[in-house]
């Protein structure tokens, strides 16, 4: 089976995961596993990599419209270097620092490939889960995509400083907490925003009709990829970002955007079935996490 | 470093670390890692490899005198098989079950070794650390010792389906709840009693006189490994057991006992100062995660 035919499977197994988080009594728990092979490209940091790691688990709790609490991580490594640990320790404790969360430890192993998995354990009286979208909703995204396509084009040259900078990002909890009021469905962009809009699609049993020109592109990413479409395809299929993809009544977008600081833009509506742009059909194509 | 150097370099940086579980509002938070070379001998069926990774993070917080919540578990693999992954997930399952939590789901990813990353969630008002133990206290272990060991010769003879049996076991968890009200420190045993030793023993600041007769060496390895010093070395350094090692009161040991199904054995008291059996100084050796 590939990954997603194995997350199909496992989703009939164990009823409380298919979410960005599972939730139970009030609690959200969500576990994120990255390598060094698929995720952090050479001239990642350890501080990069503790950061990103722990934020990307943060993201998860944020796309249930979640608080975080704390987070653990498994560090799974060819050699115990103190400099680096600090560094990765400095990392997770940034990011957590940022968004009212507690970097509390875990575990350390040795492995032939730097790995790490990362565990957020937050809570919630009322999440909002991928299913819950309705026809007329519209579907929105928060801050702009393909920030993290661009930063792994910027590794490729060797512009390791500002790559490692845009590698790092702040989870979205704010903004997911706010989203939560009023949100019918959520989840966040890691594996792409063509992957996401089929996710909340199948949980929802929905289709989404959207407009290419609304597309919030990453402006690193547009200056890297010259071509539009090509960055337009990038921007919807890399993944590897931690925005929010979420449906809402059209009327509650301008209370969000009241509550909130970041940018949110409206890039389609929810209809009754089949995944479009500009009328045509969407490929289901996205970032399978190797 | 090594690892314990690490854990030591993380622990002053990272303050919740440093025992079984972190304590982090009323939650208890445990992660660990286990990966095929070290973990699972050749003839683990997935079965045992969910029940025993999901319930080693189970037992981190019955060491703590928590209660479970929720386990999570990332799951990486050079491939991914129905069978295998229905198998694990099953045995994430019973052993979940077995203590009343709920094994909720996880992250899949490919790597080049078969390996588990476990963490679970529990609650506790008043969880134990591993600092506390007193001077004058008894230091005690729950059923016994070598049981993971045995289980790792019946491995090595083929012996599948009796090694699995044995590398199967029930966390601690009603146990861990009811010594909690009344002792003063405790761990785990899955670096080793030895090893549990010390790490009480510097937390707390104190010193242990153990007497080698009173350790509860499990039957099975008592079978295996003839040699009786043998076998109590083995018992006592090999670690991968899950049972509890706790001080407390002298007093307060019959009240445990009429608390709980498994035995207690009294295997020494709390001193000033090091870590003695019969006696003698014993070396800081024990089972250090590969």
């Amino acid at each position: 089976m590939d990954e997603q035919d194995a997350l199909k499977f496992i989703h009939g197994k164990v009823p409380r995961s298919g979410d960005d988080a599972a939730f139970i009594q009030n609690l959200l728990i969500t576990t994120d596993m990255l390598h060094k092979k698929s995720d952090f490209p050479q001239g990642t940091t350890h501080y990069t990599a503790g950061w990103r790691s722990v934020g990307a688990s943060l993201s998860d709790i944020a796309a249930m419209g979640g608080d975080p609490i704390a987070v653990v991580a498994a560090y799974s490594s060819p050699e115990f270097r103190k400099e680096e640990i600090d560094e990765f320790i400095r990392g997770a404790n940034e990011v957590c620092q940022m968004v009212g969360a507690e970097y509390v430890g875990g575990d350390l192993d040795n492995s032939d490939e730097f790995s790490v998995v990362t565990t957020a354990v937050g809570e919630s009286v009322k999440p909002v889960f991928r299913r819950g979208a309705e026809w007329g909703d519209v579907v929105c995204v928060t801050g702009d995509l393909g920030r993290s396509a661009a930063a792994k084009r910027l590794f490729e040259r060797n512009e390791n400083e500002k790559a490692n900078e845009m590698f790092r990002f702040k989870p979205r909890i704010e903004e997911g907490l706010a989203i939560a009021q009023y949100s019918t469905s959520m989840m966040d962009s890691s594996d792409g925003l063509v992957r996401s809009l089929y996710e909340i699609g199948k949980a929802s049993m929905c289709g989404f009709e959207i407009d290419s020109n609304t597309i919030p592109i990453n402006e690193m990413l547009k200056g890297i990829v010259e071509d539009g479409e090509v960055a337009l395809r990038v921007a919807m299929t890399y993944g590897e970002d931690f925005e929010l993809v979420f449906t809402a009544p059209r009327e509650k977008i301008k209370e969000i955007e009241e509550d909130i600081e970041i940018s949110i833009t409206v890039i389609g509506e929810v209809v009754e079935r089949d995944i479009k742009m500009d009328g045509e059909l969407i490929e289901n194509q996205g970032y399978t996490h190797g």
